[in-house]
């Protein structure tokens, strides 16, 4: 028979852990809300002029959300089955980086900076986006990327190898004179261009050095197309996938029906 | 019976509402070229030269438009059955919102300047678009976009939670010594490097910082492609439902048959 | 009986005109390098250095050109049956337009600057590029654009309503202080933030101009993406008519075969 | 009978050449691992500071590499059948140029520079890229490729002329004063600018200038909506024709055939 203590532990698992009760439900979401308005506090204390005239301000809503978050971690560690598991897990890692800082400032001059790390908890707003129609979308696109795993580590291999040996190329064309001083910095600048991104940052000067550009941009056109293709066909089958019904007509074992078909499309059976 | 009154605010519905009628149709046509003749205005008045030289003519053709739009509000409060709703839907307000600031600039210093809010009645434009094809290429590229609803929410929510870890990494990682003045401006830093923007105005300087910012360039590259294959998905999922809705069942009347389809989906019945 | 100028003028027809022949061929192969040769001298000679250099080569190559275009475009109108109407079309006008700058130059100080039209000549590649496997690459792109027309127009109303609006939203919120100077300018740069283009000459400098700036980056993800779907949608129609033939099988009536299908895939009646 | 020499030929050929056996795999992956430490040795030795402090260290890893490369190099002529078809081959001739550059250096001055040439050993990485599901995925993208050639030819040569057009346009629309100082120099604004790249380096100043920029940007969208489209079209065939083509017909034996097929499409067999 359980004990009291025991059945504590599992209603606490079912609110913090689970979203399926109207308890668990309003925890997430209310989670999710103080993690928004931390995140909010973090960015707004960033900025000089704010923390200047509401520094202290800060430090007590910091010390708020370092309590809450704290309460939460250890409430989560009691009411797991395996602790350790949990505390070893991504989201409990977040978890944990996401208190430790404002503890460590106590000792450590300078550690509060890494507050910011709190910012990963935003991670959770994918468990908790769990509704209706966000869950298939999410989950085609999921997968859609996953299908196209193999496809993209490829790209992404020629693309290392290609802007490699393009930076190259232009750290001898170019020279350390005109900013490409280093191959390292002739590659961060053939990515800027193969991606179309272009800060301006580090542009070429010779005429050779601007021919080498023309072609690369260019070359970028097709480049930035696979990609897109890779993504698109994937989507379309996993879209396709979860929208064709699986239903086979029992009279002539035919498949492919419309999800709201009563009637095989290709004998006239019912369904 | 109706009385003459009645038969005019039915007629000046049919005309102002409408674009069904010979006369419906000649004053959306009129009215459209007139927002465009208005917003020409507003967008040439700010110009400083045009100004300096004709300030007084854009006054008088200010004055003028807000009279004739003044005219046009009325009118379409007289005509319409239930003044109230069309007064508090978007295209009531945006009308309203067209002629306010020119009175209001009588009263209040300034308040003229907002004339340029005039230039959203060019919405209008979208209204009058029902010619022949493009209704069908309009009412395809809403539908898709609007299918692509969910999928493009978890695809924001996925970019905002990226480009506010990111912004936080490189205000961390670069400072505000570097530019990176606050979370925020880093933030508004990885946009514009993840949409491929790159204005330059901010770049990162440090070694790390540039090794970080050449990933999440590369990254942006897979990320382009998700927007496009979900758009380009729901377009083709559109336009093959637009081809094949023609094909109505001779039983039930019901439509949207595949092209390949023997009989009907819903009744059964041999198309 | 035709007379020998008659016969004439039908040959020199054929080889100018038509690509049939061998004469003809070689005719548009010899024009096609011309052409290039000249828009290179066009291009070089507009380099500072070479000009101050080679300025009387230039010259001479010029009236080189301009001799042997002469030629070309009398022998044109000659051996064409309507040549006013091929005065009158684009690529009579575009001929023209390419040796009238240097005559007009005799007469009027400048007019020479205006032989980079020549350029335009380039165009006639196009008709030259009708070899093969390019000429039903290049229809089915053309067929695919055209196909599109009515969805990119729309596409475009939105986008000029769009960057107008944002512009002016722009300027409201920037002001001429901080470099948008007028309404113009302001539509400009929203141009450039919204083709993902960002030159970086104009960048927003308050709080609220960067958020907006933010959004409209944002946006613009969705946006790039409706021609690309656009695109790809009419091009998969393109190459699906294209290659699959039209041919029904003679027993079961039911189309869609494969070009190398030799029996029906449904009843495997021979096609 | 085989003499010794022959064997101990043909198994260095087994292993150096092929992947098929144990010692095979493990040489490529080694050589991989060789290739990648020292294009890094290139990457770091190109910073200048590095240099500076660790100059020897990098001169004697260099003669490490080239070392083992050129022993490398003779093992494989040494193996294989037709020498001098390898040494002439793509492969055979980046082996070559991997090691030259470190000897030249001995006799003339700066050929040492050129070692930046021993990064296209990276290219080798696709020849071990043979694993699983890589495999496929790479031959997909190539036959997309591939099968895209003509198609993106053309739309090449339609850009090229666009840029050339384009690019005299606004040479003459801004000129000299305004940054565009040559036609060359204009085409180079033009690609920066319809790659939507943006380097900002050079930008219109005039207001025709800007104009026309606009124009060009909002082109640019339909373009680049082309390459996209085209890689994902051939993406989806060549997806697709993977896909099916595991069954192959029991009486011919002939594969590619659809998923919806009963009977094979060449014999007419049911399936």
């Amino acid at each position: 028979m359980e004990s009291g203590w025991q059945r504590f532990r599992h209603r606490l698992h079912e609110i913090i852990f689970e979203a399926d009760t109207w308890a668990g439900r309003a925890f997430d979401i209310t989670l999710l809300f103080l993690i928004m308005l931390s995140v909010l506090a973090v960015i707004l204390e960033s900025i000089p002029s704010l923390t200047h005239s509401y520094g202290p301000v800060f430090d007590n809503i910091e010390w708020l959300f370092t309590g809450l978050f704290t309460i939460e971690y250890l409430l989560r560690i009691i009411s797991i089955r395996q602790p350790l598991r949990y505390m070893t897990s991504f989201f409990g890692l977040v978890d944990l980086l996401a208190i430790l800082p404002s503890y460590l400032g106590l000792f450590l001059f300078g550690a509060h900076e890494l507050a910011a790390v709190r910012i990963l908890r935003l991670l959770r707003i994918f468990r908790i986006l769990k509704l209706g129609e966000y869950t298939s979308a999410a989950s085609i696109l999921a997968y859609s990327l996953r299908e196209s795993r193999a496809k993209i580590t490829v790209f992404f291999v020629a693309i290392f190898t290609l802007v490699i040996t393009l930076g190259s190329m232009m750290y001898v064309v170019e020279g350390h004179a005109n900013g490409f001083e280093s191959i390292p910095l002739s590659i961060y600048w053939a990515v800027i261009t193969i991606t179309t991104v272009g800060y301006g940052d580090i542009v070429p000067s010779t005429a050779m050095g601007k021919f080498i550009a023309t072609l690369i941009m260019l070359l970028g056109y097709v480049i930035i197309a696979v990609p897109t293709g890779i993504v698109a066909v994937s989507l379309t089958a996993a879209s396709k996938k979860h929208e064709i019904s699986t239903q086979a007509c029992p009279n002539c074992g035919r498949q492919g029906h419309d999800p709201d078909a009563v009637h095989c499309k290709y004998c006239g059976a019912a369904l």
